[in-house]
């Protein structure tokens, strides 16, 4: 992870909960008193994040010690230690609310990745995640998505172009929006237009289109449009996926299947956080 | 909703989504083009945040008008009309899933919410959030949690005192806890304790803290727990409640319950957008 | 001092203070240059906010050394050393202004608030501040009013309930104000009402207020208040308290004096900065 | 008043003041309730400031209709109205406080400025302000500095040249250090030198400094300084300047008198504000 | 242009210029006083930035008229007018600079665009800028870069990938880093490879590159590169290009040509903002 | 340079850069991976901003060890190497565009003004850089001005006076304007005025502003000028000077010569950065 804005994320979530001060350690907790604390799981899945956590207490006081047991991606199991952290009493107390509510997160939305990746593993289609994140949160969510073994689909509306009906409506035709969108826009990005039907399948082929999205199709109309691409285009399955049904889509021959649920249904993992130790 | 901190939200989470710009839509969509969007209910629920959505399209460009149909508050069902959105197309393709991941967020958890409330409606017992909220949208999450019924806990760590298992540790006592906190948190604030046993619930009493945390107590010690405290102080049930024992909880006489996954395991309510007209 | 905002604030006030350059130092003295200065008390008080002026300059520059000779709390009188700066010459000139702007206005705070609360320290009313501050400086003044010996009264509107004349003009009655507050704010918060005459106390009183605000009543008011609140509430004096009436409201009985002019009317604290060695 | 950073700084102090939100007014007060209130004097003094309280309702409203009856500069006596509010009894109740902080330290500051500028208005002299202001707000108080009839000294470090006593050393003679400056600092800025002795002020004007500041002399020092420089150079007495010999410094022929506490030692002045009406 | 970023820019920018304020404009130009400026053209070019301009204006006074008679993309010739604005006097001569800074380095951009453009419209080469751009205007510059009629390599290292020199020498072989590029970026991005020689184009060709930039070759190279690619890749020349050899390398057939000095070696178009009038 | 905004400017720089990733450098370098890089000249110039390309790695990494060979102020001919960068490969590759858009710009601009300054160094003549800048980097800017050999005018608006035409005409005559403006401003600041014939000089004398600008007069205007001052003021030449004509203006026996084109007309200094090892 090298995401140049996560300590003012950092910031504005612990000012967020810190507020004017945490009066309930300030008053009890010496200033110089030594604690040690410990992340342990609480119930299974993968870890992603800790990174974060350790950023956050990081930001507070260079000075604390943080040791990583268990890395992101890798599984863990109720009990076990996923990191020990040392430093001021104060520092842990009032920073391990926000580690946690990170950690959790993400280890949330890595957990129902690895979960949906499997699935799916034996077939050659690749999961993708969504602009469906937490505003605020999307280069950690989708980081988090990575973490879990899926792969991220475009960042955000710069680095990527999808055509979606609401386009077509206005410009008036795929070919038109696909042939404008390819005069205007960098030379170095692909153009993706969004089908529901197998007549404006054909129409996305013509335009020469790179990926077309089958959107909200069912699984027959799946296989029919990887019928009819041959190859010609990449095939993004999105909408109404989810664990129920993601296999059989994974079977169709779709390249790729989004999955917006990665990050807007993801329940945080329970994990907790204790102190062991005061010096 | 008065939050002094909203549009420095939006303004980062657009600037998160948008990047360099929305290069499918400025492409293709003439800048003057008017269209005209609603956003539609996919799922049942409660209302939550469309003030947010439509701050969103306000701070893009303050000529989008912006009519609610469903307030924060109502109730939907699949295929209700939430809103109705005017104005430049661009504005409203690039900011409709902003706009949506607020609105499905906030929603979702104010729909959980109001699912919960029902629960134990019949009780004295008030339902509290936590702050196990995402990094950033506290004032926003917690909000959701009033619509949907439920009422706010501490907002931050500076506004209310909660001296858990780990202050104690460092302090020695609940006694010496409570009445050094007493002495110093500005007068204004009441003191909770969090208590696992009944001996500590007992010194808990004997320091006359206002609230006391029942910490992962069982439905019988929880009982137990309001039958020795007769009154004396408020009693706050907390850790490990979920939708299957949350109405057995309320019935035990606590005056509080606090539930995490309000929060942090709600997940977005399914709504739409679509344009229906271009003028 | 754990004052997250603490480098934000010194960064603006750095920019505001710096702005292009100090054209003076940065054309005098070489970059390279190393000199030693000392904080010098010129008139007699209590220091605050030395760990402030120790910022100012580990912003500007990590390395510089800064012995505290004497820590906040600490009594002063004139000649005294407070600290004793080593560091590059730039830095310690450029710097110097904002560190005792800082240092002179806190320990000016904490300075007259000793003076009050030495004043009433046999009577068991406590002194509290108020939320009468310099805008930006809010939790620098009231951690100086700390360090005199008073007590912080709320930070701010969102962590204590103060039920003022204007909101019960609205509201309707006491009775009315109190009950719907005490609803609707968090359960860990305290309802203060501010009452002007004996009916109204008498209502507070009805309205199970926690705290009840003698607002600009004089000692036979306030001495008639503590008797017939009797206990059932905290009470505080507010309004028109100075110097010379301190002590005999003191004597009323009540609880707590809130006094505004603790940091609305107190003078900066004469102290210098002088370079002793250029090496 | 043209200062871009002014809604900055409203913002800033708001969120301080406001913090999670202001609990009380939004538990009681109906969002559409709509109140007046007036703004009276409390105290005799000048009013500076009213633009930056009116700004405060403006940034939270821009709808609240502001009057201003006593304008920057007026007299006011107590009783005197000097601004009428109308608009959300919300805004009113949860902006007051800040714009009472803002108009009361800032009409302190020019009450206070007035004041001594009357004591020497028959001399020559102009009263100048210093860089002793609170951090965060020296255009503001400058500015008031400048209502109560004094002149500004440099606002911060890059648009004056300062050398002082300090610089001196360092580079080792005034002859130096002002020919030094003279060759590096914008043409566009004159060059000040701090003296202690007459042997200094010689050397000064030799060195052709556009303004000698004499530092802590006193009343015959500063005569014979008038008489040594003949109006070669501008003369500014500075240091321990009070009311009580302010007169006497005036009446010596200095071209300035320099006084820190116009801005250091200014109390708030009292002012009330009241809702008068809810409609 | 929906520059989201715009307004920030426009406020450090004035911050910047603007200081403490404008000493000489506050100090002589009444604050009613209305004026009446223009802009208007000194040299010939082509128009871009316009409407930042009249942001900046925008920016500091929201009622400030602005008519804009040649817009973004037109030709000027020395003494037409580009722009007339109305306003209070202080805001035109407080904002002129900054707003002629913006426009005239920005019409300077596209100046020279159009004019390299010209010399290649009769192959099919396109025209590219590149990442070479002022820090913090790279939006603008690169929007500029389009009114000149050059179109937009990637904006930044999010949206597209270049595999360098640098990059092979590490992953080390152009077929690996292309397959694992291929692998790890989200699908809606091409991958670029920089390639020096025939036997690197060779490799690059193989692994299936989307576009391949041609680094500095020669003319012939650029021809021979041409011919063995035969349309299987996009080929892109970069590296050395000038006025002078632009047509030439146009007319070897490649695809794009970038360009860095259209950015980094473009001299601001001569404009001049006069006061016509003042009412 | 002690620039305070430093890491501000580069941390907006790299973000613009970086936007969600260098997703080039994240797929193909392993994150531990360790290189060196070298910065070369490729044309002969000046470098200037050397520190500033330091502090881009530095800000992104605190590890990175930066050897300066070439500092600012040093001349540079192609081939020599300017700095040695050694540390996390991810890091150089990611910094290394902004270091260098940085690093050519300033060195540009060093470039033009050494090659202006030498030009007329045996004149008494000093040459001025102007407010011509680019947003956001004036500090900068004028850094590589003062590197290069020449002098800066005012910073910005608040730390010089500047009378121009427009101001002129509003206060009706140079005579007013001058003794208002001196009045007003500090002390410490001079007043400059813009004149455009003789008689406006004559008017601009008798007023004793201190400084004289000659707008767009032409040789032999400005020697009249000189002739009819007689040291009584400082002049400064200003507009259309450029290459061609700065020697005879220099001759002329003014004081000061301005010169926008230093900034707003220099190219970027060509200089590359290659990787040359990979541990």
């Amino acid at each position: 992870m090298n995401y140049l804005g996560l300590n003012d994320l950092i910031k504005r979530a612990l000012e967020e909960d810190v507020g004017y001060g945490d009066i309930t350690t300030q008053s009890l907790v010496p200033p110089e008193q030594i604690a040690r604390g410990i992340f342990t799981a609480k119930s299974p899945g993968i870890v992603a994040g800790i990174k974060v956590s350790q950023a956050v207490f990081a930001y507070m006081d260079p000075e604390v010690e943080f040791d990583v047991i268990k890395g992101d991606g890798d599984e863990i199991q109720p009990g076990d230690v996923i990191a020990i952290v040392r430093g001021k009493a104060r520092i842990l107390l009032t920073g391990e609310r926000l580690a946690l509510n990170f950690l959790q997160r993400l280890s949330g939305i890595a957990s129902k990745t690895r979960k949906m990746v499997d699935m799916i593993k034996y077939s050659k289609a690749e999961l993708l995640d969504t602009r469906k994140t937490t505003p605020g949160l999307r280069v950690l969510e989708k980081y988090a998505v990575g973490i879990g073994g899926a792969r991220n689909h475009r960042f955000g509306l710069s680095d990527g172009v999808m055509i979606k009906d609401n386009h077509i409506k206005i410009v008036g035709s795929i070919q038109k929006a696909v042939s404008t969108a390819r005069q205007k826009v960098p030379p170095t990005i692909k153009i993706e237009v969004e089908v529901e039907t197998m007549e404006q399948l054909q129409e996305a082929l013509e335009s020469h289109a790179d990926i077309i999205m089958l959107d909200n199709m069912n699984i027959c109309e799946m296989i029919e449009a990887v019928n009819i691409v041959g190859g010609r285009a990449l095939l993004e399955a999105s909408g109404g996926i989810n664990e129920a049904n993601l296999s059989e889509v994974a079977k169709t021959g779709v390249d790729y299947i989004s999955m917006g649920a990665l990050t807007h249904a993801a329940s945080s993992l329970d994990i907790s956080f204790n102190i062991v130790e005061a010096d």
